[in-house]
């Protein structure tokens, strides 16, 4: 018996809205670049992916071609190791000082993947979860996912970039700076979506400044809703403990505080305080070092980085095996990322954290049907074949040519920060 | 979309001839007990699996009917979490002292998981293998497996048991105690199936007795023969040290010489030599311990008492993640069994080391054309829709009358020793 083969490799890069979010690196630019894969059988049936653009991801993509046409997307096995055989010895493909991690192939392999899962789905007649063990819920819950940021919806000057985008986020003007505006970004976010837990991505302000943010959370909302805070490794060991302690009682975890196992290992015995990571233990190779060390309580998981939705479960499965929890990390993205996520997080038993997303901030979509709705900050699993979703091709179409109008090329948020503050530079280690 | 529904769980327990092989507990007895799982869907698809047949397994599996039947194959992590809950607080669902593994629950879920994924392949119209991953290899090689044995090919005083069991284990009546005798049965079971390691199954003769065996089989075949030897954990800790060191340069690996995770470990470190083990580490729950201590090189997984074949691939990763080994380990079976392994073991890239098996010790078969081939010690990974392969009725109907007949309702190796040897008793460290 012979499978479906792969006639065809599509790949579209994207640029979608995004609004002026502050991190420990810089900025966000007006548009954040996404890929979107689409792998078609010679039966012409279409798997679809999508992963963070990046114009050395889209080359090796390209590459892999040769690779991945004519191959069957039921041998994810042998596509990986030929992929890795051929490609992995580049230079530099290591993770980098970014929030998000900047490794190619495993970017490229984690692309095709899921697209390789949405077109099984489709050839098996079953939705991607029922390919990874099946449903353990109905509805994946995230979290209000709170971001310091400049006034404006678009762009480092505050202007609206793209006038055509709707929704929250596009209307969502207000500067968030004081521990109030977070308050108030937090309320709006919670009408609008219906969430029940707040992660704020910290490492903006002095850390007085976000703690204090973070108590007016607690205050507002009381302790019926978890609490996440996520300094992206720019505090020291001494800070991370003075003010992880000030925290303490308050957080649902604390998200890397500091960088590296060993630094987090230290903070985690001087707090006894849950910590997560998505910075110090981000691909299997880490796991030793996180165990022997302890250097976090909770691994926050990306399938775009991990290597697929195959990968997320087998980690899921090392985390219960170790006693740690699974959540899952995001960057800005829109409804396929969003629904893959949704797919893998159902099948993991002990994913039991309410999940990042920044898809609140993005005001686009590429996939039919339009913005993926929350229903009281959960999302309904899908139970169409595959993913459950298909392109809107005249939205692709429209956001590939915001790419190419854009002519940004990778994510370089420090660069964009500097056009607000020319003297702004990125420290691994700001306070 | 709703899946295929499950409308019959069908229980067959068989009996099948197995010749007097020796080891740590006793003596095999004349036969061999297995259950044969059946699943069918209302669409009248039908899922099959085997397990260790065991009175107490059988009577759970039964219970579970009301849980499986009404379910969909797909859903495995809801029939797991749903068996764990509503049987998981039974007593006494612990591994025991045997060589073998006697959790009752475990074996439960690891029958219907492989039905289940039989049933899935079947839906899908794929093999199993590639709903684990796809295959890394087209062959999956097993090791010949060799055992003490009192003369005769079945029963505890040489008498041949089935008169109509034919092949070459029904053929081999010949005695193996003395290092000779083991280097004949290797030769002979070389010749067979053109196998090419070997292991021999220990713990049974004084160790200068069974290291003179190995050495004996060292000289015989060569380095190019992998050799293991399994003293079953009957050794103590200074003994195994002792005994270890003589087999230095000879072994491939050295498989479970002493008991618990602590005496592996201790071994490990002053032999410096490749230890398995299929008895210190035969769980999740295992691995945190096993990983903190280092008690062993290559864990001997078994689909059997794992969970399943999905649980299998996740040991997989979770070996190849702490840069340990992994292959199979194996007790009497038929060709089901022996099967599933193979899709299984096609699907871990990781797996490495020729399986354990003891089908050639088998003779008769409850699969539709036969006894499973073995061509040069491998068998070809089946790339027929599920498993592959389908039940003989008529064979299982025959198999099924044996184990009524033959009145045994679980395994008991020192009882038949006892047969033999009124005086001797199972000492869980020997020597």
């Amino acid at each position: 018996m012979t499978g479906p083969v792969i006639k065809e490799l599509r790949i579209t890069p994207i640029a979608i809205t995004d609004p002026p979010l502050l991190n420990s690196v810089g900025i966000h630019a007006p548009y954040a670049l996404r890929t979107i894969i689409e792998l078609v059988s010679e039966d012409n049936i279409t798997g679809i992916s999508e992963i963070p653009g990046n114009v050395d991801i889209d080359e090796l993509l390209r590459q892999s071609e040769e690779i991945v046409v004519g191959s069957d997307p039921f041998q994810l096995n042998k596509l990986k190791s030929t992929l890795f055989q051929r490609y992995g010895h580049q230079e530099h493909d290591v993770r980098g000082d970014n929030p998000w991690d900047d490794r190619k192939l495993i970017h490229v392999y984690s692309a095709l993947e899921v697209a390789c899962l949405d077109l099984q789905g489709k050839v098996c007649n079953r939705p991607v979860v029922d390919l990874l063990g099946g449903r353990c819920r109905d509805y994946v819950p995230f979290g209000a996912y709170l971001f310091y940021k400049t006034e404006g919806a678009g762009g480092v000057f505050g202007h609206h970039i793209d006038a055509n985008a709707t929704g929250w986020a596009a209307a969502r003007q207000a500067r968030a700076e004081n521990p109030q505006e977070i308050v108030d970004q937090a309320r709006s976010m919670f009408e609008e979506f219906g969430f029940n837990s707040i992660k704020l991505k910290g490492g903006v302000f002095p850390p007085e400044q976000e703690v204090a943010a973070m108590h007016a959370l607690s205050e507002a909302f009381g302790p019926q809703v978890p609490l996440r805070f996520d300094p992206n490794g720019v505090w020291s060991v001494e800070t991370s403990i003075k003010y992880g302690k000030s925290l303490k009682g308050i957080l649902e975890y604390l998200e890397d505080p500091t960088r590296g196992q060993q630094g987090m290992a230290t903070v985690r015995q001087a707090l006894n305080m849950p910590l997560a990571t998505n910075m110090c233990t981000t691909s299997f190779e880490d796991i030793p070092g996180s165990i022997a060390l302890g250097s976090e309580d909770i691994i926050l998981s990306d399938h775009h980085f991990w290597g697929g939705l195959r990968a997320s479960v087998y980690l899921g499965k090392i985390c219960e095996t170790f006693g740690k929890g699974l959540s899952m990390h995001s960057n800005s993205h829109l409804g396929i990322s969003l629904i893959a996520m949704v797919h893998m997080a159902a099948a993991i038993p002990n994913l039991t954290y309410d999940l990042d997303t920044h898809y609140p901030w993005q005001s686009e979509e590429v996939i039919k049907g339009g913005r993926v709705k929350f229903e009281e900050g959960k999302v309904a699993v899908p139970t169409e074949p595959g993913l459950g979703i298909s392109l809107d091709r005249a939205m692709l179409q429209q956001l590939h040519e915001n790419y190419v109008k854009c002519g940004i090329k990778r994510r370089d948020d420090t660069s964009e920060m500097k056009k607000l503050y020319p003297d702004w530079e990125f420290m691994p280690i700001r306070w």
